[in-house]
Parts: C-alpha cells; structure tokens; sequence
C-alpha cells in the first residue's frame, strides 16, 4: 500500500542504521516512499530534532508517517507514542522530541477557537502509547528501538492498522521547556536562537506574528550588536541582517559569511526586538 | 504520474531542506522518484553544482528532470528558469550553474552538424523563464525558493504542464566564465583543475578529445611535477598519475593517495600536457 | 519490474558518483526502488564495508540486490562477482568485501547441518564471475566500474537476467583475513574492535553466543580497563558499559559519552572476556 515515511534521526550517515530501518519498513511494506529529513542531528540532540520534524512536516501530504528518532533513553522506561494530528501522524520517543510539533498544533487549534461563531471542528493530537509487541519485530534490542519498535510500528501503520491497535491512549507527552519569546513591560521582546543552520543563519523563535505587534521600525540587538529593520531577502544587504526566513522565524544572516561564526551565535543565545522609534 | 527527478543543491544534510522539497514534490506528484546527485556542494559555489549536474545528468532516463538550487541571489531579481534539451529537463535559478550542461549540448550539435550529408535534427535546448506564479506555492518566501518555486515548477513539469505555461520563452542564459583548455602556439595545452573529487583527483577540462591531437606519448606538468603518459587506472601505477578518469575527462591521480593534498591542488590550477618528443 | 536495491560503497556525497550509479540502474529498470546503506565507507576501506554490508542485508526482503563498491582494484585484474543466497543476491568486487557476510552464511549452514534428523536444506551460495560484457554499459571506462558494470548488472538481474548469463559460475571467492575471538586455556576469549560507529561504540567480533559459554559473571578487560558485567542498555549504567549491542555483538559504550574517543580504541584492537569466579 502506497505510503509515504520521513526518517529524522542522530544516526549520521557513517553506519548503516538508518538503512536498516528502511529495510524493516520495505519488508513489512514493499511499496513504502522513505524520504530522509535529516540524519546528522547531534547525538542525542533531542531539541535539535524537535526544530528539524518541526519546520518540515507541513510540506508533506496529509497522511504521512514522520518516525523520529533521537531517543537516548532508549531501552529505558521512556514510552513510545504515535501522535495523530491532522495531516500528519508521528511515531517517536517521548522524550520532547515533538514539542515544537504540539506547539504548532495548539497554535492552530488556539487560532481555530478564536474565529467567532465558528466551533473548532481541528480535532486536538490523539497520542497512543505503543505497547503491543505483536507488531514490534519479534526479537527486540536494548539498544536500536529505531529497528525493531518504530519502524515496524510506522509501517503497520501505514498499512491499516489503527492507532488504538498498538497500546493504550495517553493525554500527556513530555515536552521539552519551551523556547518562545519574552514580551517586557517596555514593549521589547526577548527572543533566542533555536536553531544554527548550514549557512550559519541563526533562526530564532521569534515568528512574524510577534513582530507584527511592534513598530514597522524595529531594531534588533544580539551579542552588543544592532540591526537595523528586517532585509526582505539575503542578497538584499550587507554586512549582518535580519528578516523572516523561510520557516516564518526571524532569522540572523551575515551577507556573503557566516552569522554564527561571526558572532559567535549558539543556541539559547538571546536576542532582542525593540521598536526604534520607542527608544 | 511516475517521473524521476534529481536534486543537486548547496543544502547540506545538517537542515530539512532537502527533505522539505521533496515533500513539496510528492504532495504534488505522488509518483515521483526523486535521486539525490549532490548536497554538499560549498555554499553559493556555483562553478561546482555545473559540474556536478553536467557529469551526472547523462545517465538518467530521458525526461528527468534535474532541479539544481545552488542559489547566492534568491530572492534578487536573478530569473528561474526551466531548460529543455534532448533527453533530459533542467529547473534552476539562470546564475551559470547551468553552464557546463549547455556547454556539453553544444559540443553535442557541433557534431551533429558536422556529421555530413546530415541535417541537424538536435533541437536547441529551449529556454523558460519561470514566472507565472499560478505553479509556485500560495505563499513565497524571500530566502527558499527551492522549496516555494524550483519543487513545485519541477512537479508541475513532470505532471505534463507544458513548459510554455510557466513564463516567457529566453534566448540567452547566464553562462560561467568557460573553462577551456588553451592551445599554445607549439602545440601544448594549458588545462584548468575544474574539480577535486572525494579521493583528492583533480580533474581538468583536458578531454579525451583534446589529447588525441597530440603525439601518443604526452607528458603533463601540474605544480612543478612531471607526469610520463597516461595510466589507464588508478591501480595501475605508482606516485603520481595521470589518466582518463569517468567523466573523460584528464584527472590528476596519486596512487594509494591523494594528489590533491599531496600537490596542493585547487580548482583552477593549471597543468600543461605537451608532447614528450616535441620537447 | 519492483525490485529493492541497496547500494554501499566509499563514494561519499561529495560527489554525484552515488546518483549518477542510481541513473543507471533507473535507466534501465524504471521500478527500482534504492536504499543508501552507507557511502561514507573511508576511501577504500574493504574491511568497514565488509561490516557495514553484514549488519544489515538481513533486515532487507528476501531477492533485495545488494552492491557493495569499496574497489581499490577498480580496472585491475580483480573479478566482479554475483553471489546469491537465500534471501539476498551480492554484485560486488571479489576483494573481500563480502567476507562478513559468507561468514553469517556459514554459520547458519553450520547450524542446520547441525539439526539432528534434518538434511540440511540451506543451498550454499553460489558465485558467478562478471564477464559478459553485454550486460555493462557500452562504453566502460577503467575508474568507475560502479556505474559501467555493477549498477547494470544488478539492474538487469532485478529484470530476471539468471546470474548465469553474466559470466561463468566459480567456487571461491576472495576472504578478509577472518576477525574472530580466540578461545585461551583457561577458558577467557580474546576478541577484536571490528567497527566504531558514530556514537563512539567500538563493536567487537565477540557475539553474544560466545559469551553463553562463560560463566553469567563476566569481566571484560579493554585498554586497561575492566567492565564488571553486561549492561542490558546504554542508560542503564554510568561510565563505561559493555553490553550486547544491535547486531548481536557485544559492544563498547561509554553512558552520555564516546568510549572510542575516550579509550583511544580503533578496529583491531583487543578485549578479554573472562568469568569473574574463575580469577
């Protein structure tokens, strides 16, 4: 049965694991599409992979399984879940790894609810708790649940079996503390940094929306450094900037280098959005 | 509808965004096989997605269609367009990362009109410019156009949209400064290093064909060494070694070794082949 | 024709050479469907492919085309060979990078001629050299027999070409000097590191079937260091762990931490495995 799968994974690409886990999905369902997010999540970067599954999984047909799998807990007590939204289904440790993920539904189930006279038909995420090892393969590791738990569990599920079918409903997951921006009683905002990407743009969690609250005039400060509005585009400036990137997050660049480097930018790193005018 | 694809872009694999175009394609056409050429191409190197796309794009089926986003000035004024050349469809920003593929298609009518008592039936490659906004995403960002313009135009391509539909019909692309090896008065070739490869082989813009015009015993200088001949593999020699690599194409080898790191060796570096009796 | 594929070689994504072996084999079977399994394999690395290959083919379906190019030799006299088992066929160079995996067959052999009052059923595999070179591209060049031979041989075997149409049968095959724990007097085990994976676990050579003939209480000794049992997972313990890892090997593992990095361990190196009582 057609089904399309993403695999965001630490397992980097020096072994085989994550073409084992394909293997096990391709056996149970021979006509499975795997598509790769990303593999190169820091060992055991749980937040890292949060953001990654986050800014990705929209731009997938409804109905695709996204398995997740930063799991350092693994062979521990921490539960597997599958996460039911609309559009999606997710199959992952419970370790925080779908925060952003629960993040983006409550916002758009918030959203929904705020439309007047209308009853919020978005259904909330129903989270199972995988438990039934009848479809985990049947010898099961301490140490490579990727294979023998959540891959086996994604392809039964992309082959009809229900979500209810592979262990108890739960009402809570772990989430990781939430990165989401801080408005003082000036007006400023305080942000972080979430997320380094390969050109060393710094993507924080600072959304279009939070903007849209201040002044069109903005200035944003990071590391002693001042910026001054938001550049429509990369190539527009230079020198550092900011503007709102492709995953609606405003974003620190450096024209024609590397923001990060420069500033020597990590994540958790604060930065500060403030009207010009209001100084 | 069934329809191959290759991606060749600046990405890397540390970030979705490649895995984020692939959704954008198959929520588009579910049918699409979409192969990975190349990721890791140096951030904004344009000169090296050209030749990556112009060695590989040969031995895929005919009406692939290969989606290149090595993309310094997204967002800028900097045209999309879509190429169209026998056997094989091209979607890019027009920036010259095109370059060696149309240098090859004109290799390849040189030939055909050269072939005599022959019309040449080798269409020219049609040129696109990607415009009509009705086949991007609703939404377009400033700084992903991989994801909101190049993936759904290349669905929209592979769903049977004719490329007409998309924008107007160009005449001119942007082309990189050429290189091209350069024939001396005394009959020498002065080549370029175009491209280092995983191994350390340095490989040139000397092709087969520029060598046959040579005596058989030539002899080629890169940085001050001497190479004797050519070997016919990499197995078949010690040291330093020269020979006619997969893309037939004139590489610099080091046996058991790496003869970029061993000679220093960049993109751009000139070697010299001349004939041993000549001297 | 459906049919898996999984390719692994030491290309790495650098390049198109992966890609452009993907081309082949879709030119000519529409329906593949390919796995990555590992390119990252060091340049030339027989041994790291010869392990990589081993760990995972069994969780691929029965008739997956395995192609395994780690090729040193590549244009030298080396054979290309076809090897089919139960449940998997093997196009490679004949250079040892299969020695893992003839090992596993001959275990499984050992062990059902072993089942008393059963004859042994497990046809052994059989090999078939690469000769006829209708089934290669037409033009083969010397460097790259990934794309000219064995992407089109396996492709043409996926289209149900018999594996002897493509060269002559043969018996022996090139073996890997063999890692394999040695069993001393007083009854502890030497084994070997046969692979470091990226999360600094070094995976020995000791299975976990030769650990059931020691005594439940056993110590590991490794660089100087002593492990006092089994851990049954990575967040089980604290400092370094030993346990039975994924593929049935036990391992080495530092908790939250690289025991690679921090033991300074690499392939070859040793461990000794004895029962605690017995000291």
């Amino acid at each position: 049965m057609r089904a399309l799968f993403t695999l965001t994974t630490d397992f980097g690409l020096d072994d085989a694991y994550v073409g084992i886990m394909k293997g096990v999905i391709l056996s149970l369902n021979p006509d499975a599409v795997i598509v790769d997010l990303c593999h190169s999540v820091a060992p055991q970067d749980i937040s890292a992979a949060a953001y990654i599954i986050s800014s990705a999984y929209a731009y997938f047909p409804p109905g695709t399984i996204h398995v997740v799998v930063v799991d350092p807990g693994v062979g521990s007590a921490r539960r597997g879940i599958i996460v039911q939204m609309v559009g999606a289904i997710f199959v992952a440790p419970d370790n925080g790894v779908l925060s952003y993920v629960f993040d983006e539904a409550s916002l758009t189930q918030e959203q929904t609810l705020l439309t007047p006279g209308e009853a919020a038909v978005y259904p909330p995420p129903t989270i199972t708790v995988i438990s039934n090892r009848s479809y985990w393969l049947p010898s099961v590791s301490q140490t490579f649940h990727g294979r023998d738990i959540f891959a086996p569990v994604a392809a039964h599920l992309s082959l009809g079996v229900p979500a209810a079918a592979f262990g108890e409903p739960a009402s809570e997951v772990v989430l990781l503390p939430r990165f989401r921006p801080v408005r003082c009683p000036d007006g400023s905002l305080i942000g972080h940094v979430i997320h380094i990407d390969r050109f060393g743009n710094a993507i924080t969690d600072v959304r279009s929306q939070d903007i849209g609250a201040l002044d069109e005039q903005i200035e944003i400060e990071v590391k002693g450094q001042r910026i001054a509005g938001l550049s429509p585009y990369y190539a527009a400036g230079r020198g550092l900037l900011a503007l709102v990137g492709s995953s609606d997050r405003v974003e620190i660049a450096l024209a024609d280098g590397n923001a990060a480097a420069a500033l020597n930018l990590k994540r958790g790193d604060e930065l500060i959005v403030r009207s010009r005018t209001a100084r």
